[in-house]
């Protein structure tokens, strides 16, 4: 610790976390170390380029707020929820893939029943979503727990337009259970391409490398059921322009699926629909719980 | 795109930036990812983990302002201030070495003659400085300018203190001279030992990982002269008990110098001080600027 230069620094750093009495703490501070210093070191980090990393975090930092996550955009932008998310969900190959989790996920959405409208005034074209919730082993979940949220026609979460009083009404949003069958079935919303928000220092960074700040269209889904993993995933919608470089790393291709276009006419429902509307069917299979041993 | 895992999302990620049209960005983006990647991998990193390190930095963002750098004291205590510092500012080793800057320097404090009393009311005990600044090759260096800055006995530097109209009072901080002969003396405090701010976000962590907030007693030096690199670094004092685990990894051995005591009496200036008074000699060897081809 007397002698510290760009060769010795690294394991000096290291040894002072000697005395962390929190293991996991001490094994991930070690590596971060590592990991940061080899970094530096790999690239020969200038002054000056350290300086301009410790002012676009100060404006990651002084941009977030309440409303606004920009450390999450950060690390959505740069793959890394992604890689956390995709190695803390490894499923069987014949489970239903997660992916992001992303910032616009509300607890508490609006209850509605299966064949109910959950737009509530969201603008964009009608769209009949349908499917069913099983097993891994192809059984019947009766009654899943199903949370589901999208973006309007204008690429808007409701969370992202807020009243007066500064509250969003729950919109293209709500929380429905699959039936004894395991089907659901609900009218939202067409799903629209949107870009992340990119007016602070994450859209300056991603023109500064050359990339568009634009995710292609997807509807977000949470699935709860006992005695099965929670599945946190998008279904994205075949064609999209934004497919093959969604800005978040998002897409899977097997949860690519096609909205289909239908001309006015009579839904699934039933009900009589006045302009061109489309329908999604998608059927969503869980992993069991490791049980306890 | 269409088919991102934990495998090949790192891949995913070093190719969208394809049409970054900034070489050395490209290549800083590229090498931040590939080692952030690692580290996920590495230590697995958990969903929960991952929120955290949002959090935290989120913490370390809105307590920086104007006044106080968290980010920076986030680095200072990872390292890697430590080893950028060191890797672009090789020197030879007949040169003094350098080290961190610190967060504590201002641009334009005053300017003293030699043999002035730069404490300007800062409490401490008093404390004559003298040396010589000299070239690589032993060369007299006439008229260095000599940036010097030191914290109070309470651990403070002057900009920690600010009047009621929101302004610091320099106080142990001024701008000098070296003479003809590359001679410099002035008076100042002693330098003691201080925790860095330590009430925020890597106060925590600090505690977290089982370590103390204490750099050792030191003197700030900023010395520029014509032809020379600008040589930033500290000189410390002998003896200090923190001088084995700077909390920010600033130490060489090679500046490490002793503060003599003197009972009351006469200092090398020939002016009366009539309480217990140090001493500090200490030579600055300058390395020669690269003369472009």
């Amino acid at each position: 610790m007397r002698n510290i230069n760009e060769d010795t620094i690294t394991q000096a750093v290291i040894a002072s976390f000697a005395d962390c009495k929190d293991g996991r703490l001490r094994t991930v501070m070690t590596s971060l170390v590592q990991h940061l210093h080899a970094f530096a070191r790999d690239v020969h980090l200038t002054e000056d380029e350290w300086f301009k990393a410790v002012k676009f975090l100060t404006e990651v930092g002084h941009i977030t707020d309440d409303k606004r996550q920009e450390f999450i955009l950060l690390s959505d932008t740069l793959g890394l929820s992604m890689l956390v998310m995709s190695q803390n969900n490894r499923k069987p190959s014949n489970c239903t893939e997660a992916t992001v989790f992303g910032p616009f996920y509300v607890e508490g959405a609006p209850i509605y029943d299966n064949g109910d409208d959950i737009s509530n005034g969201a603008k964009g074209a009608p769209c009949y979503v349908s499917g069913q919730v099983r097993g891994a082993d192809g059984e019947v979940i009766a009654g899943a727990q199903i949370d589901v949220w999208q973006s309007d026609e204008d690429g808007f979460y409701d969370v992202q337009n807020l009243d007066e009083a500064g509250n969003a009404i729950h919109r293209a949003r709500g929380r429905l259970k699959a039936d004894a069958e395991g089907f659901f079935n609900f009218r939202s919303i067409l799903a629209e391409a949107y870009p992340i928000p990119h007016d602070g220092p994450v859209g300056r960074m991603l023109a500064a490398v050359g990339r568009h700040p634009w995710r292609p269209a997807h509807l977000h889904f949470m699935i709860e059921a006992p005695g099965y993993e929670t599945l946190i995933t998008h279904v994205f919608r075949d064609g999209d322009k934004y497919l093959d470089s969604d800005v978040v790393f998002g897409v899977r291709s097997t949860l690519i699926a096609e909205w289909k276009r239908h001309e006015a006419g009579v839904a699934p429902d039933g009900r009589e629909i006045g302009v061109p509307w489309y329908s999604l069917e998608y059927d969503f299979v869980l992993n069991p719980s490791e049980v306890p041993a």
